[in-house]
């Protein structure tokens, strides 16, 4: 889309040249063919790193944006990008995508529905009433059990087994409010990423990105009921335990252990071999492996068992 | 359905005329050609302003049911309720409705299964393995994704997307129960009512009312994995965060914001603009509008933070 | 299988005679032409008691496997089991089973899948979009809604109601654990047995077991986003309302309540007519029938009721 379009949709001029926009991006990841917004003062000092060919910024942020850099100001930069983000967002099916391509020794149900653009691998079993979107890419030996979702562009690696009635790749919770409390869908074009040997339980929600992948690395085991939000990174061989879940952004080690119910804020960065107590619920970073946790607040395990028994005693 | 056979199947009498019984209904939304019951004594004060044909009551309940209206004297009347409830549910699909209506540009898969009596709007998308029940009736531009259930006599508004795996519609978790613990369901007969532009989820679940209507207002943004209980209102721009859910009939003002996690009791009433944390627990009316909430029990945000502290402070 | 293709699997020897094994179970369950294992020191007095045919053991404890039962010593037993399990998985689906039986009267939706093997009773209503799998059993008058998967060799009994999106019978969260933090499935070959007069909500997930059964007994109700783990057996007429879950092999008994998001740590027992307010954490084994818990860490509920307020003074 050419930038003097984007300029039209919402509502502003620039002055630069009419380069064509192919995406949406983070000031950090947005490349010399992408637009990218600042709606958050904590992100200016990104303006500079920059590779962008445009920025949305509003009348104070404007004095940031470079030159050779366009700057399309706006009164409300992620209002702005929330009603772009539907111009990038591409058909959730498309006829002129080819045929999807299935591997040699796959079995297909008759009843699944594998849209164009599709490929899945190898001796794949994929059961009635599945759903694998477009471009979406699954490995070899992977097993897709009834009702699962996979949404558009997501892959899914090999030896992976995924349970019934889950949705990969549903949209992630993102929305623009204005000040009469209106909300406007951030359109989520990027996708989920599944690696090797993860096994994925029932009725579990992984969304996918704003931008870019949210990712669950290999080996990973995933119970039930279990919430990954937008853009989470979660490391090898880690473990959620049923009704668990993490808000968007956050970004775990390997082998990290998630109790039953536990849940994570956004934005996260937790180190490996933390391990968390049923129930746990964590809203800060953890910086040190290896150590076990519980409480919400969260506590070291045994401190927040130390501080039960004290609070016991006020019965008494 | 007669009045007589009503009497018949909960093995009862009555004197007065022998009046067609169209439904079932509280005592206040009952209309004159309904029947309605009481089962709780903080209810006897709505029998004297109730239009119901006819009302169940137990032995010491009958003398408030005025002239002109029937009492059915039994000795259970929340399991008579339940018993009755199932001669008033409609058939779950009628080959005798017509063919499903679908509007100018829709996309339906053939994949999708829409039901006889259904009726859906212009230009929308519905997906592979899709059900949409008898009756029910879809807007204009609304996507709806795979897998997703929207169950008979449901409505969706225009410029809605209903993510994978959500069931819109199931039955809300209805019973009597005898002295001997036994159950008997309480067939509900309302349905759930999506007005426009609001977005849920991937497996969430909205229940159908019990009589009337679950409504999800304007504008409503569900995430993940939460759950609306049978006859909740939510209000206009209210965002659920993804595991959070509200037992039944709790009605929400406009732009309440729910964190993870959290949960609402029953009957509640909450101001519009209330903000509750995540993994808050409501169980008593938010009167006040425009506050922040945390904790279970709860508090406001900012006492639970300070209690936080205090707490902690236990273990010195 | 021949236990010496089996100790070839493992890769290790054994001394005794080569004996067809039928499949794995517990030490107190495996029957004399099945295989077990010991996989923690608790277990090892059940050696002397079990019929298995021969058990899988460490160095340490092999001296414990008496005459007439095959030791077959190797580094990680539950590792071993785990790789074994496999080879015990029956197919997913299976072509040369017979057609599926429907009963009389039992309408089942041509875009519903019935696997061979399976058999539907009298007067169903099985609906779009439903997986019944290989070998599985439904009585009478059971409805299934759409979007629901019963996997195979599940069984559900007459006068039930499975709520849309609902997965009965997915694997059961098992793995073994090597040292170096890698995972390997244990293969969940049991079932789940669901007896009369069930009701179970929208996107639940009830897992099949290891070994045996999972049991929901009869008249139990289940509300919407509930999980139930491998081998809970849930007694008569209990209720659990939305979004609560059990570990794995919890056993209750009848008439247990469980208010919204409680949930119960594994391997407990729990008296019958126990009720859990909303949020109970239950971590140990209730003894006393009859009464009713709140809190976590759990306490009686009108002594949870009292700590609240003896914590709310602090704030004084």
């Amino acid at each position: 889309m050419k930038l003097q379009e984007i300029a039209n949709i919402i509502g502003t001029e620039f002055s630069g040249e009419d380069v064509e926009i192919t995406g949406m991006n983070t000031l950090k990841d947005a490349t010399e063919n992408e637009l990218s917004f600042v709606s958050n003062a904590k992100y200016v000092k990104d303006i500079a790193i920059s590779n962008a060919a445009a920025i949305i910024v509003d009348e104070k942020t404007k004095e940031y944006v470079p030159d050779g850099c366009v700057a399309l100001v706006v009164d409300n930069p992620y209002w702005s990008m929330a009603i772009l983000s539907k111009s990038f967002a591409p058909l959730i099916e498309d006829d002129e995508l080819p045929h999807a391509e299935i591997g040699e020794g796959s079995k297909v149900s008759e009843k699944a529905e594998i849209a164009n653009g599709a490929k899945i691998g190898k001796n794949c079993t994929i059961l009635a009433h599945v759903y694998i979107g477009a471009e979406a890419v699954i490995g070899d030996n992977t097993i897709i059990y009834p009702n699962v979702t996979v949404y558009r562009d997501c892959m899914i690696g090999s030896d992976c087994i995924i349970h019934s009635n889950t949705a990969i790749g549903a949209d992630g919770f993102g929305f623009a409010t204005n000040k009469l409390g209106q909300h406007k869908k951030i359109y989520q074009n990027g996708n989920v990423v599944i690696e090797d040997d993860v096994e994925i339980g029932s009725n579990v929600s992984v969304d996918r990105a704003v931008f870019g992948s949210t990712l669950i690395k290999t080996g990973v085991r995933i119970d039930n009921l279990v919430q990954i939000g937008h853009n989470c990174e979660i490391g090898e061989y880690s473990v959620f335990v049923a009704q668990s879940g993490s808000a968007g952004s956050t970004k775990m080690g390997r082998n990290v252990v998630v109790g039953g119910q536990s849940a994570f804020a956004g934005h996260l960065n937790i180190a490996p071999f933390s391990t968390f107590a049923a129930r746990s619920g964590i809203t800060n970073d953890i910086k040190e492996s290896g150590k076990t946790f519980g409480g919400f607040p969260l506590l070291e395990q045994r401190t927040w068992l130390k501080l039960q028994v004290k609070i016991a005693r006020l019965l008494k």
